[in-house]
């Protein structure tokens, strides 16, 4: 927990706004989310720009997605990955020289003109980065000593023209997070996407409190150009599987297209390897406010808050002195909790006290401190937990170390809950029977034995998905992979199962 | 200067590349900017991408880039402002709605189709953000408690057709920020403006050693929509001005256009004013790079290197042993200088000491280390400075107090050799034919007297574009304008001059 300075306004003028959400999470998910984004809500999103699917997201997401960006930029760094930025214009040519990539042009925006002039070469909005980065890997890569090479991309968006969208979940333009590797071996490739894991399981899983899947995606499923990917997936709490990473094995696929050759001691050429790697920054953000969140707005993990704890004066009309001396307490609360390491606030706003709770719950502030006069004459603080809300009387000079201990007590509280919520949502089937019944009533994952993930296994999802009106094969665990029991056969061609496959509904 | 970790790797694979600059700065700037920028130089951009007047940013760009994205991010937000992020897309109706912003349009870049589906409303890829976020503004402020409204976006980039393009200059996309503020009176704006001219003193000029002049622009030069602009010029070494930074005073135009409207206390509404502020990220690279660099390279102030000192192992072949001690010295040698606070980097690579010396200085790194043998032995190492390499021995039990001295006195001598050059380079003239001569022969600034800054001056400027090929009028300084001496008049018309104004020929 850095000590950084805290925001110096409230973030939002909520003043005059009529905060709160009407429905409850466990009720309608679906509206509890969108009220929870909106101006009403933790004002995260407003989808009021007029452009469909294109949002602007407000101070308090942008202060937790830089959070997020912070962690994976220090963890691809610590792994040798160095930072570049190149143009959101990709070339026309560029994005058709991969074959199967290609497959990415219905999707893409494209510009026409500039000005009242047309250009001579339309040019794509990048909808990824590989078709833009690697011509470049081209020029800069020339011997085996330039390998392994890594690089990333970061704070940058991307644009494909979705159908449906929904604020952090789905848009047409949403921000980006890349990192484009180049092996010496397919062995080495195969290594990174080990370590990929291992960032995700760092970053979302111990520090975000976010539980996942690391699946190998069946065949089928792969991304346009990929020899196999391998992505996160999360639960929903309408148990829809929401997907915050891919890592994907490009083979020598994007190295034959795009000419990336290098020398090795020999001076004989080879086709590099490669790999990529992005989390979903805002998928990532969509999977705090959807887990951690409860009735009354977002829990925040300690680490990822903007305001880890806020301090909230008790002050009385008339009272001035008095006043004067909660005001001189809270400056020293925030003080003390500073000196902890904490990101603090105090909210100075004319509104009541209730308001503002109302306000930092609907954010998700972790842990709010009141001080009130009598808190003055006592020498104490109250501690508000945003988890179950357990107020704690604190002495002033106990004020530093008990903060840390119920902000540990905040992140425990919501990672046993969403630990919880996954395996209570993991279920396993053995028929297709079972599976549809288990994926209209309890919806989550649910382990299934299959034919194969390999192309063969296609006709049975096409299947599969009709019957379950919309169920997936979310793949096989990278590591870990279950074995079926001898006689499990494919829920759906019912020959004997090569695979224990997860599915699910899909976001 | 913070304690970060090191770039884990040198930042590109240099060992099979040329490096070097192949000409003196002073006697061809424009080339020796380009071979800077370049492969064999410092390696910032990389203009082989493809689509003309977009670049590829490089690591060591990137990491200096966020340096000065964090020092202005961390000003902004001390005076009030919150982050955001708006849609890279604006509706073509609300670029059009502020009449003289529209004018825009013409160096718009325009997205007409969405894979094959031609758009019912083009798209305009943004050119600035007042047209996209003002919008919203309206929807956000409502009353005066609103007031001073302030929020800024970064690390985006916007898009304009220039036509003619350089890295860092000048390009069809580029590294933007942007505050935008709305106050409840015209004086309140006025005071921003103020701060924002502050902000750029205390990051650009005593941060970056980059001295420049905040001018208040003549009328005919402002922003498109504003009633006044306000920008900071500093001085290339080839004598023309770059404008680093712009400061609007938007008035209460696009309110009205926006319906950025507020009620006071008695519930009448009024028109919000407004002010946005946007440094030139790119533009401030460019400045680094121009300004400090020498025949050598990039010549980097401290607190924006992203390695501020390197180490440089001397060993020679077949001395195992005493290699290892050498590379144990460097390693102590890091841990003191990252004690002291500074960034630091071993380069390990199989290249010569000269080769890396070579890189580093290129690079602009401000202080190098060298540790050999015989350094071993006598307990002490080798500081250089990037400036005028001068070698200092150093018993390594003073090295990081040392090495602070050294750094500071980096700093302190570009410092000085920039304010010099600007000093040096601002020269008066009272005659048109007298500035026809300094602008030929000496370029740089040169303050002569003028009729009027506003519109009824612009055909003065017209004659003296002409007669001084290319030279403008910057305007006056925001702060301390000179008042002309009686008598003194217009070196266009000869009317009496109501100011001296600073001109100089532009990037």
């Amino acid at each position: 927990m850095a000590n950084t300075s805290e925001p110096k306004r409230t973030l939002a003028k909520v003043s005059e706004t009529k905060l709160g959400i009407t429905v409850k999470k466990s009720e309608n998910f679906s509206e509890w989310f969108t009220q929870v984004c909106s101006e009403s809500g933790a004002q995260l999103a407003d989808v009021r720009y007029g452009v469909q699917g294109f949002v602007v997201h407000r101070p308090w997401a942008m202060r937790i997605a830089r959070k997020i960006y912070d962690a994976f930029e220090a963890e691809v760094e610590a792994d040798g990955h160095e930072p570049y930025l190149f143009p959101t214009a990709i070339p026309e040519e560029n994005l058709m020289k991969e074959k199967k990539h290609a497959g990415f042009t219905p999707n893409v925006f494209w510009i026409d003109y500039a000005g009242s002039q047309k250009l001579e070469r339309r040019i794509a909005l990048r909808p990824t980065g590989e078709a833009q980065i690697y011509p470049m890997y081209a020029l800069w890569i020339q011997s085996y000593k330039d390998l392994p090479w890594k690089g990333y991309q970061s704070r940058i968006t991307v644009f494909r023209n979705e159908m449906t969208t929904r604020p952090f979940l789905r848009g047409r333009e949403f921000m980006f997070f890349e990192t484009h590797d180049v092996f010496r071996t397919h062995d080495d490739a195969l290594l990174q996407i080990k370590k990929d894991m291992e960032i995700m399981e760092r970053v979302v899983s111990e520090k975000m409190k976010i539980p996942f899947i690391f699946f190998k995606r069946p065949s089928w499923d792969k991304f346009l150009g990929a020899d196999n990917s391998f992505c996160s997936d999360t639960l929903n709490p309408d148990g829809r599987r929401n997907q915050i990473s891919s890592t994907h094995d490009l083979g020598q696929n994007f190295a034959k297209a795009f000419d990336i050759k290098f020398d090795d001691e020999k001076r004989t050429q080879s086709y590099g390897w490669q790999t990529c790697f992005g989390p979903g920054i805002w998928r990532l953000i969509a999977a705090l406010i959807a887990i951690h969140g409860d009735d009354n707005g977002l829990i925040l993990p300690v680490e990822f808050a903007p305001v880890q704890a806020v301090i909230i004066p008790i002050l009385f009309a008339g009272k001035e002195e008095s006043n004067a001396r909660v005001l001189e307490a809270c400056t020293f609360a925030q003080r003390v909790a500073q000196d902890a390491g904490l990101r603090t606030h105090i909210d100075l706003r004319s509104d009541t006290p209730g308001f503002k709770f109302n306000d930092w719950e609907l954010k998700g502030v972790p842990l709010r401190i009141e001080i009130g006069p009598k808190d003055v004459e006592k020498k104490q603080a109250v501690i508000v937990r945003r988890t179950d809300k357990k107020k704690t009387q604190v002495e002033m000079k106990q004020l530093g170390k008990t903060l840390l201990e119920e902000a540990r007590t905040v992140d425990v509280e919501i990672s046993k809950r969403s630990q919880n919520y996954f395996k209570d949502n993991t279920r396993t089937a053995i028929t297709l029977q079972e599976t549809i019944q288990l994926i209209e009533t309890s919806r989550g994952f649910i382990k299934i034995p299959w034919c194969s993930t390999a192309d063969e296994g296609k006709k049975c999802e096409e299947i599969f998905s009709k019957e379950t009106t919309g169920g997936v094969i979310c793949g096989t665990p990278f590591e870990n992979e279950e074995t079926p029991k001898k006689g499990m056969n494919c829920v759906v061609c019912g020959k004997p199962a090569k695979h224990i496959v997860w599915v699910a509904k899909s976001i």
